[in-house]
C-alpha cells in the first residue's frame, strides 16, 4: 500500500522532490522518524536516515534505504524541497550541500494527496472519533462540586491510554466558567462550581489517526447569556454542515457562518477559523477560513475536517461545538452525529 | 522576572529581533501560545497574537500586547529572525509583508540566554529529574513475564501524572530484548521474557521543564555480550562526566567517549551524539558531539545538558545510560546521581 502512495506521490509531483516532514514521511514510508529525507521520484525513492534508524528502517520501509552521508551521491540536477517545512538555515544548508541543484520551494507538496482519505484512514478517524466521543462522555460522569479541570483531562486520558489511544491529539482543553472565553485555554488549577459552563475540547488518537471534538455541558442552572450563544453557534454549525457536498468552495462554509453571526450581532466574538483538515495530524490541510490560504480548496469525497464555530464573551463565557466531518459522493458524514 | 529576561535578550541582540519559537515566547513572557510574535527590542517589545490569545496575553504577558494586524505600523529598518525556526515560506512571506525591512538571518537568537539557567530553572528541573527517576523505579517494580513495554509506558505515563507531571518529555521508548538494539525504538506490544534487557529512556516534564534519564534492567540471566557493551559505556560515561566543568570545550566529552570505544573495538556501534542540552524542551542547545555545530562551546556553570553514551549490536540488544548534568562553578552536578 505504502510503496503504490509512493508512486502515486511522485507521479502527482512530477518533479523529485525531498520529503523530510515526519507526518508526510509516516504517510508514505509507515515510519516514525524524527529525522529523515525520503527522495521521491519516479524511478527509485530513497530514505535517507541516520544510524539511529537504519536496521530499522531496512526492515520495515517500502523502498531502498541509504545512510544520510550517501546523498551525496545524488544526481538530480532540479530537486522539489517542502518549504512550508525546510527553515531557512535548512534551505541555505541544501543549497551549500548540493551546490548544482535547483531548488524548486513546494510548500506541503503532499497535502492534497493526504487531503482524500483511503478507507482504511478513514476507518481510523472513525475509531478515533468514538474512542474521543466514550472519552468525553467519561468526563461527564466525572463533574462534579470542586473538581478541577486538570482532574478531568487526567481521567480523559486514562481513559483513552487504556482503552486503545496510543497517545492524545492535544493537550485537552477543559474550560470552566469564565476560562471558556479563552479559546485556547488548557486545563487548569480551576475548580468546578453551580452554574458554571464546561467547554471540553479533546481528542485520542488511534492507529496514527486522531480525533477531536469539542462540546458544552452545564453544570447546574445555566447563564442565559451563554445559552444564547450556545443557540446562535447551533443554528451557524448546522447551517455550515447542511452545505458540506463535493463540490463547493471551502470558503463558503465559513461564510455561511459569518453571516449567520452577523445577523445575530456577535460576529466580533468569533475570533478563529471554522476548522480543519485532521489525519495523522490534529491540524492539516485544508484550514477551513473565508480569507484563508486555502480558501479555494473544492471538496472533494474523502476529505475530513472539523467544523467548529465558537462565541467568545470575555468575563461571560465561550461556547465552541466541533464536529469531524468527512466529504461523502452524497454529501457528508459527521462522525460525532449521535453525541 | 520575564521583564527582566526580555531587557538582557534585547541587550544581547542588539538590534530589534522577531522571537516565534514557542519555547522563547514561553522563557520570555511565560505564556504558551500556539501563535505569536514578539518584537524584542530595547524600546519597547511587544507581543503581537491573534484573537484567540488576545484577552488571556493582556493579562498575563509581562509587555504590550497588540493584535496581529497592528504589525503593518512596525517601522524597524532592520529585524532579526529566527531562521532556525522561520520556514522557507516564511521568510518569503515576511518579505512580502514588510518590503522595508532588511531581515537578518539570527538562527535560534535566545540559544545562550537559555542555556545557562537561572536557579528557579535548575530547581524546576531537579523536580522534574526527581520525578523521571522514581517514574522509572515504578516500571521496575512492574517487570514481569509476559508484560508488554505499551503497559510500562503507560504506567509510568500514569504514576507521573498522578504525581504533579503536567506530561512527558516524550513518548517512553521501553525497549525489550534485541528491541533495545533500535535506540528509537516506541514502546510497543512485545512481551517481556526471561533473560531479556529492558531499556527504559523516559522523562517527565514538571514546571514547564523536562527531565530525560535512561537505564537498563536485566530481567533474569544477562545475556554476557549485553553485559560487555554495559561496562564499556559505564566506562565511557564516567570518563565524560569526570571532565565536565566550566572552561571545557564541549567536543572534549565526545572525543573521551570515542576513544574509550575506539580502544574497546566497539566505537562503530555507537550511533548517535553523546547529549543534549535540555530546558523548557526536551532536545535544546547545546547538542554535545565532537563533530556537530555546537562543537566550540565552552562550558559555563549553569549550562544542563545530558550523557548519555550507547552502544547498540542489531540482533543482540543496546545499552545506553543517560544522566542529566548541571555545570557548577566546581565541577558539576549529576541529577541521577543516586540512582
Amino acid at each position: 500500500m505504502n510503496n503504490s502512495r509512493l508512486q502515486r506521490c511522485a507521479k502527482e509531483l512530477g518533479v523529485p522532490c525531498f520529503i523530510e516532514q515526519e507526518a508526510d514521511l509516516l504517510y508514505l514510508t509507515g515510519m516514525t522518524l524524527s529525522k529523515g529525507r525520503l527522495l521521491v521520484d519516479g524511478k527509485e525513492p530513497i530514505l535517507f536516515v541516520d544510524g539511529r534508524y537504519y536496521e530499522k528502517a531496512k526492515k520495515e520501509a517500502p523502498c531502498s534505504v541509504q545512510l544520510w552521508d550517501e546523498q551525496k551521491k545524488i544526481g538530480e540536477k532540479r530537486i522539489g524541497f517542502d518549504s512550508a517545512f525546510v527553515t531557512y538555515e535548512g534551505y541555505l544548508a541544501l543549497k551549500k550541500e548540493f551546490p548544482h541543484v535547483e531548488w524548486i520551494p513546494m510548500p506541503k507538496p503532499l497535502k492534497m494527496l493526504r487531503a482524500i482519505k483511503e478507507p482504511k484512514e478513514i476507518a481510523a478517524l472513525k475509531k478515533a472519533a468514538d474512542l474521543t466521543w466514550r472519552g468525553y462522555q467519561k468526563v461527564v460522569q466525572k463533574l462534579k462540586e470542586g473538581v478541577s479541570e486538570e482532574e478531568l483531562a487526567l481521567e480523559f486520558e486514562m481513559f483513552c491510554r487504556k482503552n486503545g489511544a496510543s497517545g492524545l491529539s492535544f493537550s485537552p482543553i477543559i474550560a470552566f466558567g469564565e476560562n471558556s472565553a479563552y479559546p485556547h485555554h488548557r486545563a487548569g488549577k480551576s475548580q468546578l462550581h453551580q452554574g458554571q459552563i464546561v467547554l471540553v475540547d479533546v481528542g485520542a488518537v488511534v492507529d496514527q489517526y486522531r480525533g477531536d471534538m469539542t462540546r458544552i455541558f452545564y453544570f447546574g442552572k445555566p447563564d442565559p447569556k451563554v445559552v444564547r450563544l450556545e443557540q446562535i453557534v447551533k443554528r451557524a454549525q448546522k447551517k455550515a454542515l447542511d452545505y458540506v457536498k463535493p463540490g463547493i468552495l471551502l470558503s463558503k462554509l465559513d461564510e455561511l457562518v459569518r453571516a449567520e453571526f452577523d445577523k445575530e450581532r456577535v460576529k466580533q466574538l468569533y475570533t478563529h477559523s471554522l476548522g480543519h483538515g485532521i489525519g495523522l495530524e490534529t491540524h492539516e490541510f485544508p484550514r477551513v477560513k473565508f480569507d484563508g490560504e486555502d480558501r479555494d480548496v473544492v471538496l472533494k469525497p474523502g476529505m475530513v475536517f472539523t467544523i467548529e464555530p465558537g462565541l467568545y464573551q470575555p468575563g461571560v463565557g465561550g461556547v465552541r461545538i466541533e464536529d469531524m466531518i468527512l466529504v461523502t459522493e452524497q454529501g457528508h458524514e459527521n462522525f460525532f452525529a449521535h453525541a
